[in-house]
């Protein structure tokens, strides 16, 4: 897709131009005359003349020159007609505001547009949206009045009116945007492509959206894996909404779209490396941190505080988001020593007492900065009497220009402490009205940095599966209408995948039982073959717990006792069995479907805890051996696996090998709408897992 | 205790009062003299003539009348002898702002402060405090600088240096306080005292604290409960830290106390019930929205907006929140439609569209006022270019003002909507800058109001245990210094206050053995009794999975076998005991003690469970019936005793009992300082519960 058309085009046109005020045609027309842009700019209207000083055009053919973009506020029908005259003109791009597509249920018009621009290589974005703005070249597209800062985040949002919300708490902090996207139905540009987009637009180093629903998990986590590990990774913080069935159903009454569950999300974004705000102030307080530090180990926080309360408060916090309060080291204390007042802590958090004064914060700072256990230094101030607000924030900002490691402020208070929080946002220092939150912002930068620095990996593969043969089950299964395979052929299918399932073989003498019981060794039961018996247990036809060194005495056994209970019945010989070992832990393997984003696959504790402690976990297929881990150690229940109270670990190379087969075995054959292993059981260390039951539906 | 003298004095003496600014003792004159304080104050300095206007005097001694309160700043030694001389000068309160008591180890001074003010009736506040402001009078006896606006919130804090970012925070809030204290090392006056006080102050409404550590959990159970069943319930706020291990050894370092397990704290405030703040943020969101609304249901919540994605952002956190999103009525939705956009929806959450101007959200609120499902109402507003935000400010005002409804606000912005938000603040409408934390703080209201109508209850009581029994098993085992005991002896304590045990008892006879047996009831086991037979099993001297029609046949069975095996053997008959039942739940029943708090009963998922997933609860013994439910019902694992997959509901009612019961015989017996009933068996409704094995430690 070729985006210069849209974000620096030479000529725009404005399409439903409006001549009366506080309308969408007027206010973007007014945008882009008043607000800085060069380029040209031609109002569209057959009943107008002139338009904030611009000639206004009865149509888009009177326009004297070709266009690049046309941005269109008409009524949604004349919207495709009004793209083709607007490609006719040369115009490569279209924002369409128009609402009365999807939303409303015109799912046809919507494909139509789409369509057009298609066929006439525009790239469009909306419909139902309210503009685009890119602040480099001042060009407010959109009906939203506020054109922010210039600054290094790109902004997207599937919400227009949350749009003019977010410009005005971005101009409180002083946050400025690269670019600012109202995307709205996104009938052809989604969140993906620009995404793309931005990834390579030098301007843009943080990308932070409001989503309600996105699409193909699998080609996002691939762009975005590549983004994080490239050479100037560029975070991606999402605020998603929908989180519950009753906001889901929110979303589907306002936009038309399905959003799915929250599970499919949370296991998209952990793969992919997106950080995930929960609420709009937790968008704010990444974005800022992210847009305003380099991308640094953040792991080990030094605090340095003028208050001990807030100290313990963000200790606290330190602590439950996965940070470590650092240790600062014994020449650091020392140092610090040397002009701390005595009452003062010279351990982490470093309290300067509440009489220090700037002097106090930048040597102590700068003794911290220099510490070696330290990665990333939070400041925290509160205004005392004597508390120098603006001198304190000045020295932070001189000591943040050479510093290798990412500050974060947090200057408590409002109007008392405001002159310093202005200097902060002006020279791009993160701070926080609250101390709690930056700590929260600190654990998400950490939390990138790490997804940054991880390896990259290939999905689980496995050469030795025998694709063909599922192929086989599947294309007889179809021939005859055959959706659901019970057990018996469900195995078959696992079997074809390599997973680990107990041994079974018929024998047809005592010789042979024996055979085949030292084949199978350990644990074994035997059950009769024949086609006349029905209940095998009634007439002895079920032998449980013996060994080969029985085994041609069971089967001799087995087959007189049956025999005199029903002579009349053609015995064929005994199906010999492993028996599944009791120490086994049961585990739920599955797959679960998501409309829209794609296949993923289920793990977590089985028996009577999946459904009491739906302690499950997902990720989407392909996963690498990463994803598996996760899978696994992310569980409640973790510990159970690693080896909790005197109980062996378990072998979890061979759950990660049946997670990756699993995987291989959905990719391969997309028309696998659910499976169900379920109980799998994980053994102990190096004893590897067993597939117990499966269940299997396509399509 | 007689707080008059402490808030309301005539005249106040302030030793330690200095002509130096920006110190201590110089601030406190100032902000006494120039805030509007009307009563009489008395500097104390040796080497000064004048402070602010007034005449200084050498000693409390040369004050020409008698003083009712006085604040002392002067170094800690000499505190105490100060205290004397102003009680001798009639004061009956004072305030200690010197540092250099126990927070730096000194324990004996500051002992020696409290015991002083004791004899001489003299109420406390402090040491090492900041001191206290009481708006009613302009009394601003502290060093912070900032008098805050009067209102109906009294503070509470631990930490002095916290207070300042308080009444900053306030004031941008606009959120007004009836008192404002810093209570330091508490040396005398605790949370609980005032919190006794501000119940009766005509002034407070609301009591919000920041602690770090509280002491005695029943006495503040009792009397917050009082609180909450009272005719004037008053919600008590509290931000506690030290909820992390190095959050609490932060505190321990700071201020020399131990603030002890967060679970403890959890448990403290769950059965009082005190709301607690999770951050700064929310002790402001919490204390504003109860502040500025009267006490009513607020479980169904609609929510109005003029923006669908804020929409679907709030109905997750309303759900998520265990609010409610409330189900318009037909009549509702029909005159919604009356006046709202076609485009508009008139479905919960109620969208007026981005162009809403102040009317449309005065008929749209006015009607869901009226709406007999709609509990609270939560009212959006993002900036759109029309949006008239002052005139929906006065709007929801006006409608405020005669609603018998909780409604908070969001006007989402900064700049844009800050003409609307001082407004709303002026008239104490709560209002939050971003959405999400509306719907929290409203949940929290919601809770509150739950408690103040939740019946009280009694503790759990049981006249049929044997209180003398146990006395006597611990008076002997104490003569004979032992503190532990095992199995057998463990059992006879529960035994006497009448736990359910398996029972057991010695047949010597076969029939014998079928009288126990038929007593009994149900599956039974036999173990051979003999001086001589060290392993039973081993002679055949245990038989299991008997009932009682074959207990005399088992019996004389077993006695041959064994006799067989060791015809020299004296046999004295057979221990009959009662089997466990095999579909029991393993559960966890025990006693923790927490040091300054109190005792509390923890009951959980037992088995390899309690480690893996930690899946416990805690309650303050006595615990009321509605405790031990808790206990139960906030389980994790809750569904398995509520009947999950097919497995039978447990009995509850026997698990209350045996909580209560264990209850009442640590309440009875405060030297039990360990006890675990691991496991106790939860069995199927109407079977009970059964100790299985036990263990009692005492002091």
């Amino acid at each position: 897709m070729n985006f210069q058309s849209l974000f620096y085009p030479k000529a725009i046109a404005v399409v439903g131009a409006s001549r009366t005020p506080k309308t969408v045609g007027n206010d973007i027309v007014k945008h882009l005359c008043t607000q800085g842009y060069q380029g040209n700019i031609y109002p569209v209207n057959p009943k107008a003349d002139e338009l904030f000083g611009r000639k206004v055009y009865p149509s888009l053919n009177d326009i004297p020159e070709n266009i690049d973009l046309v941005v269109i506020a008409i009524p949604a029908k004349f919207v495709p007609g009004v793209i083709q005259e607007a490609a006719a003109k040369g115009a490569k791009a279209a924002i369409v505001i128009s609402a009365g597509f999807k939303e409303i249920g015109n799912h046809d018009l919507e494909k139509e547009l789409a369509q057009v621009c298609e066929q006439n290589d525009i790239v469009l974005i909306g419909p139902n949206c309210l503009g685009i703005i890119n602040t480099e070249n001042n060009m407010n597209a959109s009906f939203a009045g506020l054109m922010p800062e210039e600054g290094n985040v790109a902004f997207i949002s599937q919400s227009g009116a949350l749009c003019t919300a977010v410009l005005d708490y971005a101009q409180d902090l002083g946050l400025g945007f690269s670019k600012f996207m109202s995307i709205g139905n996104k009938a052809s540009v989604n969140e993906l492509d620009l995404i793309r987009y931005f990834a390579q637009d030098p301007k843009t180093d943080v990308i932070a959206m409001y989503a309600e629903q996105l699409e193909n998990a699998p080609e996002i986590i691939k762009v975005i894996t590549e983004i994080n590990h490239s050479e100037h990774p560029k975070p991606v913080i999402v605020l998603k909404s929908g989180r519950t069935e009753a906001g889901a159903s929110a979303i589907a009454s306002h936009t038309g779209s399905l959003s799915g569950g929250d599970a499919a999300y949370n296991a998209l974004f952990a793969q992919a490396g997106i950080i995930r705000a929960n609420c709009i102030r937790e968008l704010f307080d990444y974005a800022q941190i992210l847009a305003r530090n380099p991308l640094r180990q953040a792991k080990n926080v030094t605090v340095i505080t003028n208050a001990g309360g807030p100290g313990v408060l963000v200790t606290d916090e330190i602590v439950s988001h996965d940070l470590v309060m650092a240790k600062l080291s014994e020449t650091t204390k020392a140092k610090l020593k040397t002009f701390l007042p005595e009452a003062a802590s010279v351990n982490n958090p470093v309290d300067v007492l509440g009489d220090a004064l700037a002097d106090r914060y930048e040597q102590t700072l700068q003794v911290v900065l220099e510490d070696e256990n330290t990665d990333a230094v939070l400041i925290l101030l509160t205004p005392q009497s004597v508390t120098e607000v603006e001198a304190t924030a000045q020295v932070i900002i001189k000591l943040q220009k050479t510093a290798q490691k990412p500050i974060v402020v947090s200057f408590m208070g409002k109007g008392t402490v405001w002159p310093g929080v202005k200097l902060l946002r002006e020279q791009n220092i993160s701070n926080t009205e609250f101390p709690e939150p930056a700590v929260c912002a600190l654990a998400a930068y950490s939390h990138y940095v790490d997804w940054t620095q991880a390896e990259t990996e290939k999905p689980l593969y496995f050469d030795d599966v025998d694709r063909q043969a599922v192929a086989k089950i599947f294309a007889e299964a179809k021939k005859q209408g055959q959706t659901s395979f019970p057990e018996a052929q469900a195995i078959e299918i696992m079997k074809a995948y390599g997973f680990p399932i107990l041994e079974s073989a018929i024998a047809h003498s005592p010789e042979e039982a024996t055979t085949i019981a030292q084949r199978f060794g350990g644990q074994l039961a035997m059950k009769i073959v024949s086609p006349d018996i029905l209940h095998k247990s009634d007439v002895g036809g079920v032998v449980l717990n013996f060994t080969a060194k029985n085994a041609a005495q069971k089967y001799s056994e087995m087959l007189a006792t049956v025999a005199s209970h029903q002579p009349n019945a053609k015995l064929e010989g005994a199906l010999m069995m492993q028996m599944a070992p009791k120490d086994g832990v049961e585990v739920i393997l599955g797959v679960s479907k998501n409309p829209g984003l794609g296949t993923m696959i289920m793990f977590g504790l089985g028996g009577i805890y999946v459904e009491v402690l739906k302690d499950v976990n997902f990720a989407f297929a392909p996963l690498t051996r990463a994803d598996a881990l996760r899978l696994i150690h992310s569980l409640r229940s973790a510990k159970l696996f690693e080896g909790a109270r005197g109980q062996a670990p378990r072998d979890i190379e061979a759950l990660v090998e049946c997670i990756g087969r699993l995987s291989q075995l959905v990719t391969d054959f997309p028309e696998i709408v659910e499976l169900d292993i379920n109980p799998l059981l994980s053994l102990a260390q190096e004893k590897g897992s067993l597939v117990l039951d499966a269940r299997v539906v396509i399509e």
